[in-house]
């Protein structure tokens, strides 16, 4: 698919006379939306990119698209990491940033709805003297709205869910032109399809999102985060799995390789051992994380945990977790000049010693640097290869990437448990979800016949 | 849409070449499946029923029924409620209770693979020894696609969510005739569209559920239930508002009203006061059940609750859930010979003692005998209407429900929390989703184009 030049100027023209400069075609602002922050993959620009600042704006901007066969990229902070916003095929590029006020928040019902470019930390700010929060957490400080599209989780995922169960409605401005509200702010409903489920997770191919009703939670009363080094990979990937099936409600259950113990040391100014290491969080009163606690330091002294290393004032969890979230930047800094190409699976928890141990004895046979971090409690993990530009690393690194989605596919597992495929992933949905990807392939030109809703990303209609 | 009926004819001998006896047309079998068990609606029985062993015959049955224009409703234990297993147009019921095997249990990955056909309760049966159960319970002994198929919920998802939260994968064979495996045994995944979400909650409308991969927990090392009773309904509703907003775990909430427990008293031979009631329980470590029992005993004390009555053993607890999942039978024999009518609304908890208490005035207006009950943590409630057969009370039942419902929407709650569409429901869906329905007959049409699967259910394309 490429864009027809006569009627890419005309849709132009026709978006100029309605933003103003609200859209532009410099060279600059087409590159930055080329691939967005942090990704390995090769960009390729937008031929304009449009700043609307609401659902009606983009439903204009829409309707202006498909009259002239122009395709439409969704991006929100550009923080996505499997190519899921660049603009393959050209067209425009609908920038939600500016999108970014909160509409309401419903403190008495833990709700609250924004625009789609409203960021997780601009929330979490907006939200400090009500006493709530918005639990799900990335790592980067990625937009509500993309975040939604890539059915994103990260960290708190174990205890509060990911996207998709925190979500109870959106917005969203559909390819044939109209405004649809997926959802109202009951907790529940069996009201006909689940159209939010539908475009969480989507990517854009489906339609724009504009707004999103999330699920607010109460600040806990006690928090409580602890660092904890383990003798083994295995030992500490054992304990996790125990506390997990033993349904203790922690809050984050993250691994550290050593290898990202090292990177995270360097860059960060810690001092922690260099060691296969667990970063809990409890969360709950006092009593509760007491307990939480207890239960969690007698099963990690089973597998040779060394003692807890805590951090309970604010400042404190927050330099941890801070810290925790740079592994992308702390790996980087570990073999300046390589390309950093994060990847992720996840498997069924009784499968994650086997495939963690698996990938890094590949990744070490391979030649490669890759540091391991994990939202173990979840059975996700990433993979960050170190590649060296202009070698064969990058082919190599491949092949090991190939071998681990094979591998967690195997054992029940998944291609990507958060990143989302954009196209870093698209050879392996057919693998996973086999006929599944024919109905995906359905649902898609049912709702996107002309394939101009994030052309390429998904599943292929072309 | 009616059955060609020469096609009928070739379609139910092809049927009968692969099922021999697990075909039934006779007029008793025929009779059970027009409606299912607990329903108002009129019957309408199918042209014949099938018992299929497994999705092979599954998908053989689809083949045959598609190849000759012939409806098919699939059927788990009848216990919809508002009409959704119908035959409206005739056809073939898909009659899933002899696929009734446990396939898998992962004790170690909490989860299991179960037949559509499995209930809920032979299910926590067969897991009685692994120290897991699971968690969703709507009352009725109802089967686990049935329950996904409707989106099902009940007394414990205040705690541990609906069928929409529970399910991590489903095997679904689709209206073209293909088997698709939705998901993995992954906790969470980011690989392409939710079809796991698409399909839960559709009503059979857009494939036949075959087979459900559940998420299962561990048995709490406490579980304690308690009664206590309100002197008012706002008392009773306000204390959930509070303990919902305070974030305190509890596993169930449920009220009733003074009409209900008075019906509940004498059908279950219980002898509580006949007022606003809320049953508790409490699930947790000893020390969570007895911080949270604190914190909800303050809660209710200042709303004038009175004391807790407990059931602590497993019997006295079981005995108390009866008598809660007996009250549309107790309601019924409250007025012999009327026939029952539930219907079920949720809003935003907030909102809840408002949208109860104008209820219950609009059903005292209309000169109506209407108990209430409700999911009350969740926003969620049902008023069962028993309505005297060839009077005009089903005609004032059906305006209280229509305001009770048009009330819930204005609030940003919905038509319908665990019932379903159906048919009862069907006129509702425009005013919650307005244009969202269209992108639901986009589906429908995309997924069922023949328009062969449960056809009049959740959304008309005909």
């Amino acid at each position: 698919m490429a864009t027809n030049i006569q009627h890419l100027d005309t849709a132009v023209d026709e978006l100029r006379d309605l933003l103003g400069d609200r859209l532009s075609t410099s060279e600059s602002v087409r590159t930055h939306h080329a691939t967005g922050e942090e990704t390995y993959h090769s960009p390729s620009p937008p031929d304009a990119v449009v700043f609307p600042a609401s659902t009606e704006e983009v439903l204009a901007i829409v309707k202006i698209c498909a009259a002239h066969g122009v395709p439409m990229i969704p991006f929100g902070a550009g923080t996505s990491l499997e190519g899921n916003v660049i603009a393959l095929h050209g067209g425009v590029t609908i920038d939600l940033s500016q999108m970014n006020d909160v509409v309401q928040v419903n403190p008495e019902d833990l709700d609250a709805t924004v625009q789609a470019g409203v960021t997780r930390k601009q929330l979490n700010t907006y939200l400090r003297d009500t006493g709530l929060f918005f639990p799900v957490d990335p790592g980067a400080d990625a937009s509500l709205g993309g975040m939604a599209a890539t059915r994103a989780s990260g960290t708190n995922a174990v205890r509060y869910g990911t996207m998709r169960e925190n979500i109870l409605g959106l917005t969203v401005v559909t390819a044939d032109g109209h405004i649809v509200k997926t959802g109202g702010r009951a907790r529940k409903s069996s009201a006909g399809y689940d159209l939010t489920r539908l475009y969480v997770g989507s990517e854009g191919t489906l339609g724009i999102i504009t707004e999103v009703t999330l699920r607010l939670y109460g600040i806990p009363e006690a928090v409580s985060a602890a660092v904890c080094a383990f003798p083994s990979l295995e030992d500490a990937v054992n304990s996790v799995i125990l506390i997990i099936q033993s349904g203790i409600p922690v809050a984050r259950i993250e691994l550290l390789d050593d290898v990202q113990m090292d990177a995270t040391n360097r860059y960060s100014g810690m001092d922690y051992a260099v060691a296969n290491t667990l970063f809990f969080e409890f969360h709950g009163t006092d009593a509760s994380v007491a307990e939480q606690v207890g239960q969690v330091r007698d099963i990690v002294a089973d597998f040779g945990g060394g003692d807890f290393q805590y951090a309970v004032s604010a400042e404190d969890r927050s330099k941890l977790w801070q810290a925790r979230h740079d592994v992308f930047y702390s790996t980087l800094a570990l073999r300046p000049g390589s390309l950093g190409w994060p990847t992720d699976v996840c498997v069924p928890i009784s499968r994650l010693a086997e495939c963690l141990l698996t990938t890094k004895e590949d990744i070490q046979e391979a030649g490669l640097i890759a540091p391991i971090v994990g939202h173990v409690g979840d059975g996700n993990f990433h993979v960050q290869f170190l590649v060296e530009p202009g070698t064969d690393e990058i082919d190599r690194a491949r092949e090991v990437n190939g071998r681990m989605i094979a591998r967690a596919l195997d054992m029940g597992g998944t291609c990507t448990g958060e990143h989302g495929i954009g196209i870093g992933k698209l050879a392996y949905l057919e693998a996973e979800h086999g006929a599944g990807v024919d109905v995906m392939r359905q649902l898609k030109r049912a709702l996107d016949p002309a394939n101009l809703m994030n052309p390429g990303k998904v599943v292929s209609i072309s």
